[in-house]
């Protein structure tokens, strides 16, 4: 499989690029290319939220406050979620994500999983749903299992180490499944129809904006972390 | 089954009530009566919501701008509907849904299920994935089928005539499903949830309010049909 | 849509056909072109099950015993119904339908809708949970809508008038699915598995054979529908 | 929760038992009392079955070939499984589940997961679509993962070791879910409509039987393996 964004595949830092109209998807005029560019990660938030099931009136645990967790979250709350908590290991972080809309938002640092799931009823008043376990740390899949209510689902979408202990025993007699995910499989439309119908405001997540011209400085904010994405405008024109 | 709120089971226009607490949820502090009052016909929303299957990012159509329409049609929004068309007979109902959050509201008085579908592709651009029917119309059904995509589903609500002639082979062959809903089951808890979490707001239905001692004058306006719902507060203190 | 069985695309009675690999499925060793012929039907029976839902254990009401009918019946049979009642006007065909495995035939000719549930309910012990209508008559779509169970779906695989009357508020309050099939999607594989493990039989359909050179007579004796399909051998070979 | 086959809970070992009759399922005349008893482990079975999703003309892992895994590789080709190869340590079982219908079995003494995964590909001729792992062994969980295909299931139903290091980043970028069991839910109807209807034949393993005198004798026969169940005949009538 080639995949346009991930090495070895380069190229698509150019103001112009030629691809076969049959995978693409053409955007409403109201729809900017910085929310077109964020299609991509929603696309794997909404793949989690269908992996896992989660339904109106549900309750959410959210691990991990990066791009991916954060637009779980927003997905999650979309689709009617009753309550969703996010965990991080940055302050600053949850803030954004409680600005974006988390109705809880919690710092795990230094907590321990039986720690971490007190902090998380006590947050929702009671076991949540579903987990999208977004850290890939074995340590918060443990978490996610020992928190999540018999019958629910893990969906593991961050990835760590290879090879993980896990409390299986817990996870399989409280029939708490774990599903991971591979990027997205018809979540394109989807993705779009939220944006475009402004049922999700990706604005909130548009904040850091260069010019093709400056993409170096780009990457090097990239990696500061204080935005959750940064944008490199490759079009003059709008 | 006994059904307290059906004919000939009487009782409920009463200052207290004793009722079995198995049976019984509790309103948090922060539901009113009112809102608690419409989690029954919320419960028929959402399962019928359920029962189409419908999903985030999807088009719906909702048939009738009653009470039980309007909520579909805000239930449906709140699990992430990218667009909802209501129709009605009545258009101060439908301007009253509008103002309760539907993308599209269209008159049908007067149109065949032919222009019905015509009207609502304009509105959506496209065919809708589920229709919620409830009116129990038969041109109102053959609507329904007429125009939800292929693959979709039509949900039947509302209840006429017993017996009604459809098009069933123009629903067949384009593997459009018909389900009936039986009130709900398993609803009142997501109701629930979706109103105390703030998911969904039902104040904009709660506008004719009367006091138990004034119950007569309240009948009388439920006839006006100038109002979705009229509540009856059996309760002085709150 | 192009479909090489059906008309006006001709030309399949010939010795060889090129077609494109693409949508070529390999026949193994073990399995006889007559068997393969039948993958095609026996396909409509996988995907009316996958339609119907139908889970092993459960009792099922197959209308009509003709080609698609019968492998409805066995199809269901495979994946492990308990008990499959199959109904017919042709007693000649249902003793066909006993010898390939019904565990209960019901001749129906002047019955109502009415005693159709009756005789199907004496036979069962119990209503259905789900009915797979291969006859398209009004009579006998009200009949799977009158017998299935609450709960419970009716596939609508034969198809007759275009317009139909039907009691839709008994199938609506009781929640009984109407289903329609298109052909089937996805369902070679399975059908070929199927087949190839001999899960599934197809021998007893396979009783009358013509030569290519015979095709005239082949199509007469079709007209005569005492058997349930004609074989043409293309291949003087095999 | 209390469950009469399980300590501290006893008494099952007498002549006759007063027990709440909703709790209870009325076998046919034609169910022996020694296929009755061996409804519980099948409903574990069904539950597996429905836990995995397992689909007619499918392929079908079952690892461990005691009770369980003998029961449930019956269960899968009950439901239509294309083929089942069933893996044990043990040489005799795997010939007794041969008798009862595993189209291949496969001793794993000695093999590493990669050479299971080789071992079973061989056997099918294609990954397999779900694993039941009825074992509990580290190794065997990790041959579950390794073998079954992108998409697939692995259910855990045996129970080894309270924590597992398992290669999760292999069965999450695949899509391979793993699901627990705990027992069965609604599972006991289906179970007696398979035996009653004679869709699953249990007589292959009633093979030793002895009266409730003889009670200390069976438990030591139960000790020596070399018979999946071992029976005690509570009722001297029958």
């Amino acid at each position: 499989m080639r995949f346009f964004a991930t090495p070895p595949i380069d190229g698509s830092l150019a103001r112009y690029i030629a691809y076969d109209a049959d995978f693409c998807y053409k955007l409403p005029d109201h729809v900017t290319y910085e929310e077109g560019a964020l299609l991509e990660p929603l696309s794997v938030a909404v793949h989690t939220c269908r992996r896992s099931g989660v339904q109106m009136g549900q309750r959410v645990l959210v691990q991990g406050a990066g791009p991916i967790g954060t637009l779980c979250m927003m997905t999650a709350r979309t689709l009617g979620a009753a309550e969703v908590v996010i965990t991080d290991l940055s302050q600053d972080r949850l803030n954004l994500a409680k600005e974006l809309g988390a109705e809880h938002a919690i710092c795990v640092r230094g907590k321990s999983p039986a720690e971490v799931r007190e902090a998380v009823i006590e947050a929702l008043g009671t076991e949540p749903d579903v987990a999208l376990e977004c850290t890939g740390a074995q340590s918060s899949i443990e978490s996610a299992i020992l928190t999540t209510r018999s019958g629910g689902v893990v969906v593991l979408v961050g990835l760590g180490a290879a090879r993980i202990e896990l409390p299986v025993v817990e996870a399989a007699v409280r029939e708490v499944d774990l599903r991971g995910v591979f990027r997205y499989v018809n979540c394109y439309p989807t993705a779009l129809n939220l944006v475009a119908s402004r049922k999700i405001d990706l604005t909130g997540l548009t904040r850091a904006h260069y010019s093709l011209e400056d993409t170096l400085d780009a990457f090097k904010r990239a990696q500061k972390a204080d935005v959750i994405k940064v944008f490199i405008n490759c079009d003059n024109s709008r």
